[in-house]
């Protein structure tokens, strides 16, 4: 093949920070050192925001040990942004990359992110300076086009399971109604990975609620008071963008309601309100049948779900640092303009993938959602979805009961 | 020494459970085994509930591989209860076990509990029916009398440092205020073992407010200003007991505000309120230096910190086992008539307890608070009280930061 082009390389971080994301900038960093092409790998502090403040961090001469406590640690090592690059802005990225010798960008980040940086490698081209682009997925959603599924799920996905899998035997021991609300505005994956949790059938979760399958007042109460009229308990995993049938989420009607009942009084900007506002919903309208008095509570499960440090999927921590090592090998491809590095699964069973690209326009844009054949009686999980996900997340603690005992 | 009385043992699990809580059971059926004095061992389902219901399960017939798994598994798994036993409910206790020949009772639960325990203790002498009672400590709050430390406090601590850990990567990845939520109502214990989570004098938590240290509005907008200005972001880790000078805590104080405003429409049976209340007040009155809009979150960290499954203290885990095993060991010798066990720290560095006993009495009614000598300023937690948990907590998770690289 022709050779690369020789010059310097820009890595950034955007967007949620994941368990794992440090993993991919590690693997980056690694593989570098490994190609003559690359000279200086500049790190960008805070993502594009680093970079127009020509804000950066000598990645080539830390030392290794150093890397490997950073590829352990959650979160954003060089820092991350929300920030979304406008023309102007990716203008002035552009600029700071010619003034910079940058020839390679790998930007680790969602699919908004890998289109800022698509744009920018287009405004170089027209500017005739020769960048290529790298996009390095990452997100706890999931909802990645293309994608079989992205860096940072698995982890996130095994925090839900060993979360809810604990709080179904705290449940078991202290019956009562238990609302866990799981992150994932748009998409399902992560509130559907509390399915691992069982083991017997009469664990929870019970009800699982997702954003791709909207919820009424009435479907919610008739479905917990079932559960309950039955078990005696309920353990509800719930997404936080769970939906009306009238296409709003009940985050954003309940904040219509709330804002009139209060006259302006409560600001919803918490994020333990929607599972409050459900537990209350049972509080209110539901009728013990045995004329006790409800035990409801409600846990929000926040951004633990995306930092909790020492806990990680052992798969996940392993592709993520292999995604970034790859995308650096198709940075030694000359052809290579533009590229997001995708894993394909070639196997389920043994769980097998292998690493593809495609362009970042094909990720770009809209999401995935939690396909229908996931989604059952639109409470709860299937068994196809387990399938799915159970490689992702690997090891589950080990857990039991005296049920068996109780027969 | 003269020899037990023969007989059949009863052992129960009492209050909020706790991640080994399990452990100890498993403590006391093991050891239980290794012993001629005590033929059947019942384990009552639901605490003194099960007693009064005569829900048994007998302990001695389980195999010892789910013995082994229920010891991993987190929460009660006999069930617990909240019930508080008034002196009717202690006769029934009292003539339940006279009718099964109950000669020992172990029952693993705080200091109301025990109390319980001892109670019907008397009540059986009265009757004439010898009952030995042995008290084994657990709880996360950490606030029983006599004790150095008690069994679940450590698991939990661990959770909570980790979840700040983790946290404070992700509040310097995307700088902001963030507060977070931890259980204890009445001692800070728990909220005090956030302080593990610091390695750099940079690190959050960079505020941490405890029950013993009353807390006003003007100190917390204060202290959170300082920070902020200082750093650019304010990591805070606040217990739920958290009070106001007056006496009451900020929980009761905001409810009452809470139902003025809003004509009842709101009921504050959720635990996500008291930290969005304190985000909302950041959010309401707290100027930004550089004029934008504060980015503030609250997480409330909920019933994980005490059911998380697959991450324990193996110290805690270890202690926990030992300290069911020792009841047992004491309720071989006869003059043993009520107990509650005692882990004594003998030696810091390197760490070493001591089991003792000592009588229930001496646990039951008050508890302990967090010392003076471990709170700073009202806001924040001494290398006294770092000295004092980290052997308890154990290994922390691994995690670095480029910091000493932008030096």
């Amino acid at each position: 093949m022709a050779s690369a082009v020789k010059g310097n390389a820009v890595v950034g971080q955007s967007g949620g920070p994941t368990s794992v994301i440090n993993q991919s900038l590690v693997g980056v960093i690694e593989e570098v050192k490994k190609h003559g092409h690359i000279e200086k790998l500049l790190g960008a502090r805070h993502g594009v925001r680093g970079i127009v403040a020509n804000d950066y961090i000598d990645l080539k001469s830390v030392p290794a040990d150093l890397l490997e406590r950073i590829a352990m640690t959650p979160s954003s090592a060089l820092g991350s942004t929300r920030d979304k690059p406008d023309a102007e802005y990716c203008k002035k990225i552009m600029l700071n990359f010619k003034q910079n010798n940058v020839r390679y960008f790998f930007y680790i980040g969602g699919n908004d992110s890998a289109d800022a940086a698509r744009i920018v490698q287009e405004l170089a081209a027209a500017d005739g300076h020769e960048l290529h682009v790298f996009h390095i997925p990452k997100t706890i959603d999931n909802d990645l086009r293309v994608h079989d599924h992205t860096p940072g799920f698995g982890s996130a996905a095994k925090f839900v399971a060993s979360a809810i899998m604990g709080d179904n035997y705290d449940n078991a021991s202290l019956p009562g109604i238990k609302v866990d609300i799981i992150m994932g505005r748009h998409a399902g994956f992560l509130t559907a990975a509390s399915v691992l949790a069982r083991k017997y059938p009469t664990d929870g979760p019970h009800l699982i609620y997702v954003p791709e399958a909207p919820l009424t007042e009435e479907k919610f109460l008739a479905d917990v008071d079932r559960v309950y009229s039955k078990q005696g308990r309920c353990l509800i995993a719930m997404s936080e963008g769970v939906g009306t049938p009238d296409g709003k989420t009940w985050a954003e009607k309940m904040a219509d309601n709330l804002e009139k009942d209060s006259h302006g009084n409560i600001q919803l900007s918490g994020t333990g309100a929607l599972g409050d506002f459900f537990a209350s919903l049972v509080t209110k309208k539901l009728n013990n049948p045995g004329g006790k008095k409800l035990r409801v509570r409600a846990d929000t499960f926040g951004y633990l779900q995306r930092s909790f440090a020492g806990y990680v999927s052992e798969v996940d921590a392993k592709e993520a640092r292999e995604v970034g090592r790859q995308a650096v090998r198709y940075s030694a491809d000359p052809k290579h303009m533009e590229l997001s590095v995708v894993m394909k699964r070639v196997s389920n069973s043994p769980y097998k993938i292998e690493l593809e690209h495609t362009s970042i326009k094909n990720v770009a844009k809209d999401t995935k959602h939690l396909s229908a054949e996931y989604i059952k009686d639109g409470n709860d999980i299937t068994q196809a979805f387990i399938d799915y996900a159970k490689p992702l997340v690997g090891e589950l603690p080990v857990v039991d009961s005296f049920l068996e005992m109780r027969k």
